[in-house]
Formats: structure tokens, C-alpha cells, sequence
């Protein structure tokens, strides 16, 4: 039983732990135990000399040329299938550009575009809420539609299905608890009803195997800066089926989606297949690291990293409910392997908790009002660390940290 | 007359110049003149240090916490601050994200929604092409509304304006011809109708000075990295006049122009103020090099840019009109002040032109069927790379240097 482990079994773990060469190539402060990159993940080395090239090679030197020379102009399109992989999507039908919420908007258009005559849209209460302010923008801007959610408007995904709805979007692993939805199931259980799905792989991608492919599923967006590494507002991704492509139209319809840009033709013609998702100009600075990043995951075996991933984020739930259980710290997360890389906790003080693990070198993060999350990228983490974390959660309880005065006030961003 | 005009005239001008400090502030490959500056700037030296303190100190050692500390939340409102007094734009109307097509988008509905009851958006034909296909896009998701293109189904601004029109969208400066639209003008024109005006300062900024809140100006999009030498994809920018603010509603309605984007909410509830046209998480990476040349343009007096602009574009067209004209290369460009900083020229082989030039070292670009574009950004060129320029093109269409096979095919990007 857990409460039996000991440092020097887990110890053990990392030296036999088949991801253990990768902690070396990110770049992690000293006496930081980081469980945050479910947030933003941490910086890759490989990443700074990507990014120094970019500035003093590409652009510094070759200037404008660059557009064709470095490829920045295809940037969306190589990136995106450098990643493909990490989604189970064959070849041209990922691409890797905006935002989130940008590429969840153009996919609701496309999908909306592809059920006429169907008036709903499910979503999840419980979605990271910028999903829902997309599709409300997004509805607020069409005749006759609305919107469904589950967890408000109907208990569960089954009951909000019927002949009305259009499009589901649902979050792969939610941003708070963790909980992981059965991405194949439920794909099948809407298209059952005739709807197409939307997927948020925000916080599965790079974090489990994720076929998207062999699901037949519809549409996926998710972001590059967490599990993946691409560095803080690192572009996005959309997947769009290739069965999809043809008939799919958005509005999003800037220069760099038209079938050919340098016609500059008055009138808009989308280009073949997915590039059709594309908008305007590449960010081309911030897809630098994410390029260095995911040459590195070329060499990741996803089913390693869920299994180390299951491993430590099911020794920190042992160890936090075995020794602060009694002291009403409460797993929020599923015990069962229906979970990403991150684990949610709850207790009236988590905001002291958290503040005080930061001030031992344990990295965190607090939801409001009661929740602390920690995330555990395989990658990077070692068994130990959850040890280190748990040992530091303790003695913060223990000392009833929260009562400190520096700890009271929760800032406005957190 | 410019016939007469000496090299070494022109070399007592560089060194009377007064912004001719800045050019050593830039990084310009040795034996180039970069004439392309109007499509992306060169890279200011100050760029490689805050790009490299922004992975390394702010990404690689201050992780997530930078959100805070580092103020990577509040990039979109704190850069625009800094490009505001560029635009002539008091504080709180400026944001700096996303892209100039999305910023389009979000202004065009904002503007739109003001104007209830009218139908007709009118822009221009010869317009920067994404302008037109992102209207094109919104558009297509409204009913009722239709454009009236100015050069296509009326011959000017004047002539299209009525009560139907809600919106206008205007090129302050042409991308093709460098002809410049008098904005307070054109502006008080619009107004006169009713209707509000969206300018696209793209080609604008930085080459001269604009001042939108003294022409009562509505609303304003445009890049960064032309003239602001921002780097390849930097983020663009977004104005709204204070008096609109309040009323203004935009579809990109992501969580970070949420009223509280940490209370996590279900339902949307705009910022206040000009965040409302945020829409979701900044590409921090690609905001340093900007950040660093901003900081830099606080140094820059606009009315010597303008001069200087002004005082080069001349001189390049009188020099090609006085040497080349007589072998067929027509000035497009307004010889008079209504232009801005590059100069269009007409020639049956520009194409072979640009290409042999480039072999020479001096690069400008090429825009089908017959246009060659040179941009003379003010900060970084000197009157004697006017000179040399031209010099390379006597010399290249004296030998007609088109003729030569490897200038034969046009790339399918230019």
C-alpha cells in the first residue's frame, strides 16, 4: 500500500524509467518541483537556438526572402504536420495557427455549415469557459441557433442529444477535475444522433495517445503550450477530417486560407482542404520553440508517457489521501484511469496551500474558490518529485500555512 | 535637377540626417539595400536581447508565474499603450493582438452594430485583398448586409457614400501604389453620411504620422511589422475611439476580453474598455522584438520620418523617371505628398527586373502582372542606397538582364 512507499523505491522507478533521458533536454530551475506544465510547459533547450536562428538567421539576414526560404509562409501547414502524430490524423488535415479560441470558432462555423436545419449547439458547463464565450460569440452573430449545455440544460451527453443538434463541443480532459471523456464513444454516441463533435484536446494532447483518425472523428482544436512545450502563447491547432474539408466554409477567410494569396483576387475562393483554415500572417517568431519541441516528440512513445503519467499522478493521489486525507484535502480527481496529467484537490485553504508550496519550491496552481491543480508532464517529472511535492503539502498543513498573513490575499490573476 | 544630382551630395545629406543614428540600431546584411522594408522591417539589434530574456528569464526560469510577474497577461493593452502616440491615439484605445485580418473582423461587427438599420459596408477594390475577404467572410454570416466597392461599383468614396452605409473601410496608404488617403478628410466625409470609418493603417504607420484621435476617427487596424519592424508575424494592432467603447460588441469574444476572465463564468461579459477586443491568450514570444523596437521609436520624431520619407521616395522618383524613363519604367506613385514610404514602378519585365536587382543586391519585390514595389523605410536608409539602387537598375536594364533564363519563371510566392 502506498503508505509504504518509500523515497528510495521510487527512486528506483526514475532510474528504470524509460522517458528519464528527456528531463535533460528542458530546462528546469534549480529546487523547483514544476507541476504546472498542464499550464504552460516548461522551456525545452533545444528551443533557444531554434529561437536564435529565427531572429538572427532567418529574419536578421534573410529578411523578406524568408517568407519562401525558411518556409515561414507554410509554417501553419509543416507545423501542423509535425504534430499530426501526436493526434492520430494522417497527413493534411492539421493545422497549426491562431488561437483556441479562433480555430474553435472557425470549426463551429464549418461544422454549423455541415448540419443544416439543425438549431443546437451542446456544450459542457463545465468547459473551459473561453469554449463557451466562442460559441456564444459565435451564435450571436446567426439567426435561430442555441445553445444546450450539459451539466445546466440537460445531466449528461446522452440526454442532450436529439434530431436538433447540430454540433457538440466537448473538452477531451477537463481543465479542473481532470476527468477524461472516452473520446471514441462519445464521438459515436453524437454522430449516432447525426451531430458532428468539436474536440478540446487542450489537456490531453501531448499528455496520452489521442486518435482522432481511428475515432472517425469530425473537428479537434487544442493549444501547443502546455504538455507540448511551444512557450507561452505558442499557436493552436485545429484538426479537420479530411471527409470534411470540401464542404466546410469559415469566416475567419484572411489571405493565407485563399487558394491563391498572390493573386490578390477581389473576391474570396478557399483553398483545397485544410489550408482553407487558415486566416492571415503566421506569428512566425512563436512557432519557433514549438518547432524545436516537437522534433523532440518525434522520438516520444506516447505509451510510455501515458503510463508514466498514469504512474505519477496515481502515487500523488495515494500519497496526498494516505497522509492529508484525515487533514481534509480531498482528491477531486478520478481514481480510475478516466484522468489526464493533472490532478485536482480540494480544501477551504487551497489558496494558502499553494502560496506556501511556492515558497517551497512546489509549483502549483489554485482555482477559485477551493481547488489546487498540479500537473505531471511525463516528460520531465520524476517519482521523487511527487514525493518531494507531497512531503512539502504536508508540512505546509501541518504548520496551518494559511494562517500567515503574506498567504491571505488571493491577486487578482492567478 | 535630379539629372545633376552628384553622389556626393547625397552623402553630405546622409550625414546632415537626423535620424541617422538609427540606422546602426538595426541589423542590414552587409552589400544589401533593403528596399522591401514596408513589407517586413528589418530586425532592430535591441530585438535579439529581449527575445532572449523572454525565453530564458521569463519562460525558462520564471515559468507560469510570468503571467504575473513578467506581465505577459497584460501584453495586448501595455504594447499598445506603447505604439498608441505612433497613431495619435490618447491612452485606453489601443490594443496590440492578433492579427490585422482578425482585428478587421472584430471591428467591421463592433462598427456594424453601432449603425443598425444600414446595409451597405463600402470598401475599396484595390484594397489589400484580406481586408476585402474578411468582410467577404463576416458578411456571409449576416443577413442583409452587401459591399459597395469603390473602383468597381462606384468611382469614389464620395460617390459611394449614402444613408445606406454603415461602414467604410479604408487603406490609409495604397499597398500597391503608395498613394495616401487623406484621413481626416476622408473620415469627415464619411461622418457627414452617417456612416463610421475603419482605417487600415498597415502601410501607414511608422512612415508617417498619423493622428487618429485628432480626426475624430472611429476605428483602426494595421500591422507591426512593416515600418515597426516587429519581425515576421508580430502581433497587429486595434484602435477604438473611446466614445464607441462602450456600445461596441465583437464575435472573437475569447476569455481574455472577459469582464473577469479568472472567475471562469459561464456566460460572456465584456471588458471594459478597449480589452473587450481582446480575444484569447497573447503569442508572447512574438511581442518581444516589438516591445524592443517600440522602446526605440520613443526616440523617433515623426516629422523627421515623414521629411525623410518624403525626401527619399523623391528622390528615387526623380531619379528613375530622369534615367529609366526614357527605357520604359513608369512611376506609379503619386509625385505628389500624397503618398507614403514605397514607391510602385511599371516596367513590361519588372519581374526580371526584381530578380536581377536582388542579384545586385538591392531588393525590392515584385506584384504581378508588371508592378516592381520599393520600400524606403526611413530609419534604416540613406540617401545613397537611393542612389545605388538606381544605379542598379540602369545597369540591369541596360544589359536586359531579363532575357537571361534564370529570370525566367516567376515563383508562385513572391
Amino acid at each position: 500500500m502506498t503508505t509504504t512507499v518509500r523515497p528510495e523505491a521510487l527512486a528506483a522507478l526514475d532510474a528504470a524509467d524509460p522517458l528519464a533521458a528527456f528531463r535533460d533536454r528542458f530546462h528546469l530551475p534549480r529546487d523547483v518541483v514544476y507541476l504546472v506544465g498542464n499550464s504552460l510547459g516548461a522551456l525545452p533547450e533545444a528551443a533557444r537556438a531554434r529561437v536564435a536562428e529565427v531572429v538572427d538567421r532567418e529574419w536578421g539576414d534573410g529578411l523578406v526572402g524568408s517568407w519562401n526560404t525558411a518556409g515561414w509562409f507554410d509554417k501553419p501547414r509543416d507545423v501542423g504536420e509535425l504534430l499530426a502524430p501526436l493526434i492520430g490524423a494522417a497527413p493534411g488535415q492539421v493545422l497549426v495557427c491562431d488561437t483556441t479560441s479562433l480555430n474553435l470558432y472557425k470549426a463551429l462555423f464549418a461544422a454549423l455549415a455541415l448540419r443544416p436545419g439543425r438549431e443546437v449547439v451542446v456544450a459542457e458547463a463545465h468547459a473551459f469557459p473561453t469554449d463557451l464565450y466562442m460559441i456564444e460569440g459565435a451564435l450571436g452573430t446567426r439567426e435561430g441557433h442555441r445553445t444546450r449545455l450539459i451539466g445546466r440544460d440537460a445531466p449528461d451527453l446522452a440526454s442532450a442529444l436529439n434530431e436538433d443538434v447540430a454540433v457538440v463541443v466537448l473538452s477531451h480532459v477537463d481543465y479542473r477535475t481532470g476527468a477524461l471523456t472516452d473520446l471514441a464513444e462519445a464521438t459515436r454516441q453524437a454522430r449516432a444522433h447525426g451531430a458532428l463533435v468539436i474536440w478540446d484536446l487542450c489537456h490531453s494532447v501531448g499528455a496520452l495517445p489521442v486518435d482522432l483518425d481511428a475515432a472517425g472523428a469530425d473537428f479537434a482544436v487544442g493549444c501547443t503550450y502546455k504538455y507540448l512545450n511551444g512557450g507561452p502563447g505558442s499557436p493552436a491547432f485545429v484538426y479537420v477530417a479530411r471527409r470534411h474539408q470540401e464542404a466546410a466554409r469559415q469566416p475567419l477567410s484572411g489571405w493565407h486560407g485563399h487558394r491563391a494569396p498572390f493573386e490578390f483576387a477581389v473576391g474570396y475562393e478557399p483553398a483545397a482542404g485544410i489550408d482553407r483554415f487558415r486566416t492571415s500572417t503566421p506569428q512566425v517568431l512563436s512557432y519557433a520553440p514549438l518547432e524545436a519541441s516537437l522534433g523532440m516528440w518525434r522520438e516520444v512513445d506516447l505509451g510510455q508517457v501515458r503510463a508514466k503519467s498514469l504512474a505519477l499522478t496515481g502515487l500523488f493521489m495515494d500519497l496526498v489521501e494516505s497522509r492529508l486525507g484525515a487533514a481534509g484535502v480531498e482528491v477531486v480527481t478520478p481514481r480510475d484511469e478516466r484522468r489526464g496529467s493533472h490532478v485536482a484537490l480540494r480544501h477551504e485553504h487551497s489558496y494558502g496551500i499553494v502560496r506556501a508550496l511556492a515558497d517551497r519550491g512546489v509549483l502549483g496552481d489554485f482555482r477559485a474558490p477551493d481547488t489546487m491543480r498540479f500537473g505531471f508532464a511525463p516528460l520531465y517529472l520524476r517519482h521523487l518529485d511527487v514525493w518531494n511535492a507531497v512531503a512539502a503539502m504536508e508540512e505546509a498543513v501541518a504548520t496551518r500555512a494559511w494562517e500567515r498573513p503574506e498567504y491571505a490575499n488571493r491577486p487578482t490573476v492567478t
